[in-house]
């Protein structure tokens, strides 16, 4: 059974300085019709820093669609002709301040594919050296440096409730644990 | 320092089924403003089907946002005037026809906080029990079983690309593990 939703129509909403909407008119198996509400976005990156003594370097910021100080690890926006290695490099120093001598590509997921094709791509950054924190204009960080251990704990306390964060640290726990 | 940013004006630029728009102008730090496009979602549940064999209860089915057919948990978005936890017993059923007689809260996360507050319940469901597959009417989806270390297996070759998902699958190994 061919499960495709062909597109019979497509409404642009908004396009907008990060994301666009546009409502998708598909056609169902079945001959049916259904409306599919969808959210572009560019993709981003995320970036794991994992320090020689087993912590993880994360950035606290405030992110207003959930009005709270979240913690995660440092990401950022792909921006056009930008390979996603070459994002995770830029942000890492412009957020945190650290340069990684090795960046690695880990995996890629979607953070919510029921409305949006945004695209996370991972990578692991070690051999970490400090060189100046670059953050964009309008960006407000808080760098941390929380070890590996307690932040399990924090999973699991419901302390960290950032998708890309959360699935991070239990790579971070793999890898430190193959060591 | 507060990092607090305040909402100067909020302009409504969609409201859907699923999802609504809006940008709002904010007050960084220093008196300087900025945009935010802010994507507001009702919230979804998304549940961990454990069987006694250890094989874990998925779906597949076609996510029109990125145009592919995608190995995921059973999931659905919040009713109105509905609990997480009925939303969990009521997506489980409707989607593999399995009723969990134990439904427990695991943790909650924002799919992507930087643009939108959709928040993920997760539920670890076991004791299960066939009843009768029930999808709305406008949902195709293919039941699938799958041991959880063929699980793992996928997650580490990229075969498997939803953030919830992921995050799950590392849950049920622990709890598998633990048991």
């Amino acid at each position: 059974m061919n499960y495709e939703e062909k597109t019979m129509k497509s409404e642009r909403v908004y396009e907008g300085k990060i994301v666009n909407l546009r409502v998708d008119t598909v056609e169902l198996p079945g001959k049916k019709y259904s409306k599919r509400e969808i959210v572009e976005h560019p993709g981003a990156v995320g970036i794991i820093p994992i320090k020689e003594d087993g912590s993880l370097i994360l950035v606290k910021q405030y992110r207003k669609p959930v009005e709270k100080m979240l913690l995660e690890i440092p990401a950022g926006k792909i921006e056009i002709n930008e390979e996603p290695k070459e994002t995770a490099i830029r942000e890492l120093i412009e957020e945190t301040g650290f340069k990684a001598n090795k960046m690695e590509y880990i995996l890629e997921f979607y953070t919510s594919p029921g409305f949006t094709n945004e695209k996370v791509y991972l990578f692991l950054a070690t051999d970490l050296e400090f060189v100046k924190q670059d953050p964009d204009e309008n960006e407000y960080i808080q760098v941390k440096e929380i070890p590996i251990h307690k932040l399990i704990d924090m999973v699991n306390k419901g302390e960290i409730t950032d998708s890309k964060t959360i699935i991070s640290i239990f790579f971070a726990k793999k890898y430190l644990d193959s060591k």
